[in-house]
């Protein structure tokens, strides 16, 4: 894929260089003559990339990425740190400051496109991520949905998949040492496979030759194109000046790679960052969900709203016509429910309306569903239910919330009933709407004849 | 990028070659014989794409292409048709029957990796949405939400970058006699990115050489990198048997290839092939937003709801503390609305909901928030308004509904009438509920001295 690299370098034949490099191979590049540009050319012109040299005159490449990576509108796009020193501690520095890669001059062009087209191709899945973030963040969701940041060691283990058991273990000591996330070393490419299925590692560590003829570039391979694991962090272990076989795995969708023998330090940091980057993407997936999920809850009593028990139903009475069975459905109403508004204020009726979602889900079960239509007037679903069964859960409903009264904020508290009309519904009936005018009908008979009772409604 | 293929050919020598070419690239394959087993494996595999023999004794490649692309547990696999023929009338016809491209035997190794490559990176994307997608689907939303499937030729124009002027001319005369979409030829590079940006095209068709010393991998690259095209078709044309040039366009992010000269029915069958794809993609793109935004309306009324309207005020807050203005909150009620509900039934309280809102919505401005709180009880936020602008706006609300009677379903109309509570706030106001808080205290006022009619809370 093509993109828009951004350049940031205080020597203009560096510039030239790496601009000449990038446009042969049909990059959209373009150049900042120091920190101070290049932090004002991310923002106005939104590269996919930024290659960052280190050693600059007004503010170094560590102080730009650091700024970068802190600042929500430039914070996603990955950063390349090219040195000239390239030592561990240099590295380090620049994954702690958030840099995604480093790479050395003079150029090796392998390592510099593959390098390119991994991130490229990382940058492009966020984007989409990103677009239905701001969706949500648009429709004011963002502050309801957002999960918290997490610890990046809380989640799931590091899995290794060394090239001996021996070095398994040195790897397992060290790494143990440092991260509080389980470790767990594997013996052999279908082990590793399997494991990854079972304890759905967060993040791999794969040398390039496995134990027992393993291939590690099969083994990424197969962990990329698998469902489980395709969001997985993978880091490739390549033999010292494999740029080769780095550049494959890059393409085959690693990650990230390092050369052995490494610092343990700078695989630590180069885990930390692979996992900063994954929890920031799971993130994202989880908000995006939530926000979803919240088109079909009530937002005071947090059970499900008119809108998913209309849907739901449909799945209801599919069900009964597949199995011939018959379902209940349920229409309960808080009896004078405006006269707590009135007596004891707004606040007391929504503690009112949440205390009997409590109790009303408390006596369901599992595969019945509950809902809250409006106002004072909620749902229930019951598949697989007869008019025996119907009779007693209505009843076990009525006096869950007879039988105590509720508490009200502050002080007090005030006697609750509720009517409830039941319809019981076969294969037969095709029409939802039909069925749940049916129970209205039965639950206004009950607020007719005295309240605080179940009346079942006549069959259709 | 890995990714698991599934490789269906009668004859057992082509599946071993063709395994044995897609394993040494790390891809993970799959093989079927016949047709009856492609369809099997292709739904119990999931794989990333298949690559299915056109001539096979059982069912042909054609018809086992169209059940995939027909089933929607499979439709969204690609699919390359491999033959020996290679026939414009072949590609027509696979093509029609959903094929995403075609490969001759013997396999030129180039070609196939690239379109391999370009494909699973294209499945990559689909897969992320589709997966939020499967979400929509198991809340139930899918059903509300869904786009319904719009005329593949019904959208942005496209837009042809020929060679020069005069085959420009000649390909925009075919394609408009065929298609019903208007054709834009472009003369230079330049000039088409231009009006990529102003006529925003849904397909681009870009020869390999263009007008002016222009490049046409060039504008691929360019299309791709920028925000509005990066998620149009781009086809490009190449030389006849230039596979280099093909797969470097195909690597740049091209959609799709075709070798100059062309048959035009050919282009027409790749161009609504592409276009299919990309409705799609907007499709499950735009039901995701309608998702989101499903949790933020109210569904009786269509105006937001409870949920919206809180954040929003955080945003009109954050205005009054910027500017230093001050802004109306008001609380509407409709008076006696139980009675409604008790004498006419629920729709036409649903329909006195739903009426009041038009006219809410007819009474306020543009910049003004309205929406149903639950129940009915309604709230309007007026930025930048100060009293005797509130005092305007409320008394022409009050009146837009006693002013002409609400008609009911099937028959009948019922007069309706409104209390309306007015809190005017400023940048000192810090706290939301509470502004609310005290519009509502006025509403209370409102009901309690007679109803229909506005009152003014006190200052904070």
């Amino acid at each position: 894929m093509s993109g828009r690299v951004l350049v940031v370098d205080d020597v203009a034949t560096n510039r030239l260089l790496l601009r000449a490099k990038l446009s042969s191979a049909y990059y959209d590049v373009v150049v900042a003559e120091n920190g101070t540009q290049a932090l004002e050319l991310a923002r106005s012109e939104q590269p996919d990339m930024v290659m960052l040299d280190v050693m600059m005159p007004d503010i170094d490449g560590f102080e730009v990425c650091a700024v970068l990576k802190s600042k929500p509108e430039t914070a996603h796009i990955p950063v390349i740190m090219v040195t000239a020193l390239d030592t561990p501690e240099e590295r380090i520095r620049g994954l702690e400051a958030g840099a995604d890669d480093f790479l050395s001059k003079p150029f090796n062009d392998l390592a510099l496109f593959a390098r390119v087209r991994n991130l490229m191709r990382m940058k492009m899945m966020f984007d989409e991520l990103r677009l239905r973030d701001m969706t949500s963040r648009e429709l004011g969701l963002a502050d309801l949905v957002s999960e918290p940041e997490v610890d990046i060691e809380a989640g799931g283990p590091i899995l290794l998949a060394p090239p001996s058991d021996e070095q398994g273990m040195a790897w397992a000591a060290q790494l143990s040492d440092r991260l509080s996330v389980p470790v767990i070393v594997t013996h052999s490419e279908r082990e590793a496979l399997n494991l990854a299925r079972l304890e759905l590692p967060d993040c791999f560590v794969v040398h390039q030759t496995l134990d027992e003829g393993g291939d590690g570039l099969r083994l990424v391979s197969a962990l990329r194109s698998r469902p489980e694991t395709r969001q997985s962090a993978v880091i490739l272990v390549v033999d010292n000046g494999d740029v080769q076989t780095a550049a494959k795995g890059l393409d085959l969708g690693a990650s990230d790679y390092i050369e052995a023998p490494f610092d343990v330090s700078e695989l630590i940091a180069r885990i930390r960052s692979q996992l900063r980057r994954k929890r920031y993407s799971d993130r994202l997936r989880t908000n995006l969900r939530n926000g979803l999920k919240l088109a079909v809850i009530d937002p005071l009593t947090g059970i499900y709203n008119r809108r998913y028990a209309s849907q739901h139903m449909n799945r209801v009475m599919e069900r009964a016509r597949e199995t011939g069975g018959v379902y209940a459905v349920m229409m309960i109403d808080l009896d004078k429910f405006k006269s707590i508004n009135d007596r004891f204020g707004h606040d007391a009726g929504d503690a009112v309306l949440r205390e009997f979602s409590r109790r009303l889900q408390e006596n369901i079960r599992g595969v019945d569903l509950v809902a809250r239509f409006g106002g004072e007037e909620f749902f229930v679903a019951m598949p697989d239910v007869d008019q025996h069964a119907a009779a007693a859960a209505a009843e076990r409903i009525r006096r869950a919330i007879e039988g105590a009264p509720v508490p009200l904020p502050g002080d007090g508290e005030v006697e609750v009933t509720v009517s409830i009309g039941v319809a019981i519904a076969t294969a037969e009936d095709a029409d939802a709407e039909a069925v749940i005018k049916r129970a209205d009908r039965a639950l206004y008979n009950s607020k007719q004849t005295g309240r605080n009772r179940v009346t079942f409604a006549q069959a259709a």
